[in-house]
Formats: structure tokens, C-alpha cells, sequence
């Protein structure tokens, strides 16, 4: 990857992506599978450039989405309707409506008020909803906090018991077509043990309403793959897919993923521009030009990534990578070794192909970056640099 | 404040601003410093709604800029361009040059290797760069230490020592003209000596600078006056004018500040809609259409928000106010006692003017909310809600 030229033709702050990377790593995961009759959601939220859902669909792939905005990215980039799932905690009666219209796969749901909306949307439709329910199978993920989500303490999905009374309700209604069970207990785990034991305890649910005449067909064990950032387990996808499996044992079921740090993660590199280095007393700063505006992470989740300066390798010792933004809070990285930089050096902040331009924002009425794709060896605007007119051009009229 | 029938008007999430209660806190701190000539520049960074800025350049205000962008929009606005100053720790060269061009009030050094690039960049305009430097005071601010900046460890600005070796140098230099000098120790201070502190430290080094012939005009003590949130201490701005002016004697200086969250925290709420309430276990959650893509503070800082069910008041017992977005760290408020809620109810998070808006994202592809106020019993809209073309505009033709 060929930073430098990248920086020169493009700016920076700059992400880029290398596709040939997601691309295999979709690949991976769907051999794994390669067994059993499988779906790959590819999770919007992950990465929601236009360009890599494309991609995605290209490949195959189905889609997991939040939001109606998700789904809508979703169908703009070529999925198929019926390889869409629309998951997420808070959907509102829009959304609903959009989404049936739409004939997506699925809707997943994580209470009964949503049930029960969701039927009576269905009703003034004249439709029937083919919907999953969301279980929450209290396992701990042993993960960040902020994205540890199996815990019954946790705002996702519903208990076992309620899950069940759901199904029957569902099964009985005739607006409503009970096709899938799911769960996901957390985001970014090396340890898939969880997910195993997760599965194990749904999968025993499947049973219990194949005997209530509820027959299940897909059996979505949500996202959550870890990667490595710096010296995390990699995880083998081989035991991953096995230890699934094992738990299903002669079911009929259509397994379905829904990995989104898994495939673009570590496909994705945040390049920036030192603008400064300086000391404060003994401490060592390198002052680039992204900020945690652009990539929230580590100051969010203390996430960790690691980063390389172009064409430097000896250590000038510890330092902190920081970006403009007024707040001490603003770093990319701490304590890292770094050589000694200056003015115009690039820095390539690693694995930030996850969770990094989705959440970034205008804070400090800074312009989100561009995005730039390469694949086979041809670099691509995929999402032009945001201008100062595109960030006041919702306001600007209205003074 | 009618929410009901904003939210009616403008739907949820919605941000809506006091602009009354904007003006008088304006006027209130403009008042503490009666005595002396002094400057408000107002912190851009904590609202940057343009009609926000031009409400307060109508009443007099300058403007604090940390970014080209921060810039733009004050002179936008209407700000006056000697009213402007432009701080920042990683000042880029394009940036550096157009604060030039525009020839506003200051800009504010943070690192040597900065003044070299300013002093080279003003030779090359052939202009005289007027700068003020931020000291770095060492001071314990004594707030959430992703927002406290006056210490050594922290990336901002320099010690006396280096500070006074950059004066020297900008006196001698043909392109440089010092004459301001900055701190901004941190923000949401609710006890005021740390600030009353580093003025008299920084009022030293004015002294010595006085007696080295470098005549400093702008005395800028940044921003940071805190304000209540749940319980905290209302700040006496009286107490806090004279702890300044007490440090300054008989020196003629302009007095600067910069308070951002004083002049519009308190004026702001946000307004979002119940979409279900749901118990796992024990627990309540108040599902809302609201998220931390709009309002990060409570997920990024832990920070309190007080909320109100609009038309409620009895208790239901403690609850979590989360949105729809897939992360356990999704909440706008933890363990509140709030009453029952069902689909359709308004809750109103209070002080949510300062780093409200400004940090928003799209994160789960989620348009961010519309921006209104209210001024004289009149309600406007200042920004419109985001639609899904909005979001995708940048990339959609690069597929
Ligand atoms: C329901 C659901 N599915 C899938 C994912 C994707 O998780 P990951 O990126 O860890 O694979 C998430 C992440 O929050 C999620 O909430
Ligand atoms: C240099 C500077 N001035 C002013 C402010 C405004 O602070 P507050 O909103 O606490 O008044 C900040 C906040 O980060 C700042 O960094």
C-alpha cells in the first residue's frame, strides 16, 4: 500500500481501504460455513461506505442493519431484499412500515411493545412480517462494556422465557411469521467461547418450539468476531463455525453471521499528517492532523491501534499521538514508540477500517475525511473530503 | 419552553435553544468585567450553530476559533474579523494562512516549531502576525481529565520558561507581533481557584515580559466556567472577575475570555420520543428515538444529564434512558427515577447547548437531529434535520 502517493493524490486526514483484504476475508467466513446452508449479514454499522456494501453484495453477501438509513445504503448498493435483516433496539413505526414495504428478509425484534407495534403495521399493510426475536441468552462476552451486550443488565433482545411466549404469540397472529431466532452477545471477542455457549442455550430453544409446531429457520448468531489489533488470540473460524455447528446437531437450520469488524476492520488504515511534534516538560507529542473526531475509538473505548510512520523506524521512545481538537481527550494513541517525526511525516494509524468513519463527526467544525478503496492494486475515491459549504449547508439558509 | 408542540412541529430528536437565556448569560459575564475593558470571545466549538454565533456577534461577542472551519463560520455569522481569535494545537499551513489573510484579532502559539511555521508564513504574505501564546500554567483544573488541559502531561500549550523564550523570539522577528498571552486550563470548572491561580502566575510572567519591553495588550484566560448540571456549585461570576482582576493590578490589559459552555449549555435540550419501554429482569429501559450519535456526552464523559418526561411526574422507580443504537455504551441517562413511560411520550434531557450538537455523528447511518429556537416566544428552525440523501451525498456517485 503505497501510502505516500495515497496522502499526495488524496489529503489527509484520509481512510483507506483495501478490498482485497475484505474480499478475502468474506471468503473465509463463508467457507467455514461451507458445510451448512449459510448467510453472511455483512453489519452495515461497521462500515457503511456505499462502495464496501457493493463490494459486499457483489460477493454474496447479506446485510445487518440498525437503522432505516442501513437498509436504505443496503438496497442503494445492490443487496438483495430478501438478504436484508433489520435489527436494533428502538426501531420507529417509519422504519417499520419502510422496511416491510420493502420485503426485507427479516425484522428482528427485541421487545414485545416492538412485537406488537410491528403487528398492527402489518395489519394496515395487509402483510405478514416475517420477523427473528433477539434473545438474550445472559452470557457474558467478557469484553469492553460499551459493546458487551448478552447480559440480561444489558438493553438487548428478551429472556429466554419471554422469547418463548413471543413465539407462540407470533405463531398464532396472522400478521406476524416467526423465521429466525438471534443473538449477539458482544462486539470484539477473541474468545468465542461465549458464542458457543450463547448458541448452545438458543439452540436448545429451536427445540423446545420445533415442539410447539414453531419451526425456525434461520439461526442468526449475530456479529462479534474479534481481530487483532496488537496481540490479541486470532481467532480460528474453523472452531468459531465448528463450535456453532456442534450446538445445532441435526436441526435443519440456515446459520446466519452477522460480522462487521471481522471484514473490514483490519482492511482499514486512518492516514494522517504530522503537523507538530513537541515536547510538554519530559512528555513527547506528535500532533497529527486527525483528530478524534475522525476516529473515536481510543478515546471512547481506550481502544488500541497501532501505527507506523512512513519511512521511519527507529525509536525516538514514548509519545503521544494527539490530533487539534481542544481536549485532552483527543489522541489517537498513548505511550506508543515512535521515531522522531516532523512537520509533513505520515502516520498510518492501523485497523481502523471498523467502527472508525461511521462514527466520526464535525466536532470542531472539522471536515470529515475522504475514503479512498484499492483494489488490485487501483486506488478509488469511494467518498469525497467533506467542504466547509457541505458542513454548514443545512443552516447556512436559515440564519 | 411548549416541547410538546415543538416536537409536534419540528418531530424528534430535536435540539432547541433558549435564545434568551443565551443573551443573558452573555450579558451577565460582560457585566462581571464592567469595570475593565474586556473581550467575550465566545468558544465556538461548544455550539457552532450559525444562527447561535450571529445571536451572540450581535450582542458584541468575539469568537474563539479552533479550527479554519470555527473561523469561517464566526465571519459568517457576522462576527467582526479583529473580534476573532484562532487557537488550536495542530494548526495546519492553509489554515494558519487564511486566519492571516483574514486578518483577525490573534493567533494563539501552542509549540515553537508553530511560531517558526506562522513566522515563515507570514514572511511569504508579508504580513505581521499578531499572536498571543498559550501558557501552559501547570494547574490542577480538577474536572474530567479528558477536558483538563493545564497540566504538563497534557498537550496544550508551553511552559513560562519555553513561553518566555518564544516572546523574546517574536519581538525580535519582523513578522511576528505578540500581544496577547492564554491559558485555558480546562473545562466545566465549578470551583473557580484554579483559574484565579494560573492568572496570577500568568500575570508574573506579563510582568517580566513588561519589563523586557514586550507589551502584552490581551490578558485571554480562556474559557471553563462551569456550569450545574445535577448539583453542582453555581459559579459566583463575581467572585470570578475580581479573583482575576485581583491578579492583575495596576497592568492595562484587555481582559479575554472565552466561556463556551457558561454562555450555552443551560440554554439547550434535547427532545427526543419514547419508542417502547421495556424491563430485562429487573431492569427498566426507556427506549428512545434519540442516541448517543446525537448526544455523546453521558457515553464519552459520563457526564450527567437531568431528563423530565414532559406531562409526568410520578416515579416508576430507576430506570436507563437508552437509544437504538447497537452499543451497550448507547445511554442518554443511567439509574434516573423517572416515571412510566409508554410509545409516543417526550422526554426533555436538559443542558444539552454545549458539545451537544457539535459532536454528533451518522454512526448506524442515523440523520442527525434538526436544531431550533426560541426567542421572544417565537420558535424558529436554525438547522434542518438531516435527510438519508444528505447522508450518502458524498459517496453516492463514487460506486
Ligand atoms: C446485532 C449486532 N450484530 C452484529 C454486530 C456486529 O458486530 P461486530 O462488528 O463485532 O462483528 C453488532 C455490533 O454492535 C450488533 O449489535
Ligand atoms: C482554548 C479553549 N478555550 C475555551 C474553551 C471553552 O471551554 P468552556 O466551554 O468550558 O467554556 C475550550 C474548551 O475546550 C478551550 O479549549
Amino acid at each position: 500500500m503505497n501510502f505516500k502517493a495515497l496522502a499526495q493524490k488524496y489529503k489527509t486526514p484520509l481512510y483507506v481501504y483495501d478490498f482485497d483484504h475484505i474480499k478475502s476475508r468474506y471468503n473465509e467466513l463463508k467457507d467455514a460455513f461451507h458445510a451448512r446452508k449459510s448467510l453472511i449479514c455483512y453489519a452495515v454499522k461497521a462500515n457503511s461506505n456505499l462502495s464496501v456494501l457493493k463490494l459486499l453484495a457483489e460477493l454474496g453477501a447479506g446485510f445487518d442493519c440498525v437503522s432505516i438509513g442501513e437498509v436504505r445504503r443496503a438496497i442503494m448498493a445492490g443487496a438483495k431484499k430478501y438478504q436484508i435483516i433489520f435489527s436494533g433496539v428502538g426501531k420507529s413505526d417509519d422504519e417499520l412500515k419502510e422496511a416491510l414495504e420493502n420485503e426485507i428478509l427479516m425484522i428482528n425484534l427485541e421487545s414485545e411493545a416492538e412485537m406488537y407495534r410491528l403487528e398492527s403495521i402489518a395489519k394496515e399493510l395487509n402483510l405478514k412480517a416475517r420477523i427473528s426475536i433477539r434473545i438474550n441468552p445472559d452470557v457474558d462476552a467478557k469484553t469492553h462494556p460499551y459493546i458487551s451486550t448478552g447480559l440480561n443488565e444489558n438493553k438487548f433482545g428478551v429472556d429466554i422465557t419471554t422469547g418463548k411466549k413471543m413465539y407462540i404469540y407470533a405463531k398464532n397472529s396472522p400478521h406476524i411469521e416467526p423465521i429466525g431466532v438471534h443473538f449477539h452477545i458482544g462486539s470484539q471477542l477473541t474468545n468465542i467461547e461465549p458464542i458457543i455457549e450463547a448458541a448452545g442455550i438458543v439452540s436448545e430453544l429451536v427445540r423446545e418450539l420445533k415442539a410447539l409446531d414453531i419451526d425456525i429457520k434461520f439461526f442468526d448468531v449475530g456479529g462479534g468476531v474479534g481481530i487483532v489489533y496488537q496481540n490479541e488470540n486470532n481467532v480460528s473460524l474453523y472452531d468459531y463455525a465448528q463450535g456453532i455447528l456442534g450446538q445445532l446437531s441435526a436441526q435443519d437450520l440456515t446459520i446466519v453471521c452477522e460480522p462487521g469488524r471481522f471484514i473490514v476492520g483490519n482492511a482499514g488504515y486512518f492516514v494522517t499528517s504530522v503537523l507538530y511534534e513537541k515536547f510538554n516538560k519530559q512528555k513527547r507529542f506528535i500532533v497529527v492532523d486527525g483528530a478524534m473526531n475522525d476516529l473515536i475509538r481510543p478515546s471512547l473505548y481506550g481502544a488500541y491501534h497501532d501505527v507506523n510512520v512512513v519511512g521511519k523506524n527507529t525509536s525516538a521512545g514514548l509519545c503521544d499521538v494527539v490530533g487539534p481538537i481542544c481536549e485532552s481527550g483527543d489522541f489517537l494513541a498513548k505511550n506508543l514508540n515512535l521515531p522522531a517525526c516532523e512537520s509533513g511525516d505520515l502516520l498510518v494509524v492501523k485497523s481502523a477500517g471498523a467502527y472508525g468513519f461511521t462514527m466520526s463527526s464535525n466536532y470542531n467544525s472539522r471536515a470529515r475525511a475522504a475514503e479512498v478503496a484499492v483494489q488490485d492494486g487501483e486506488d478509488r475515491l469511494i467518498r469525497r473530503r467533506e467542504s466547509f459549504e457541505d458542513i454548514v449547508a443545512l443552516e447556512k439558509d436559515l440564519m
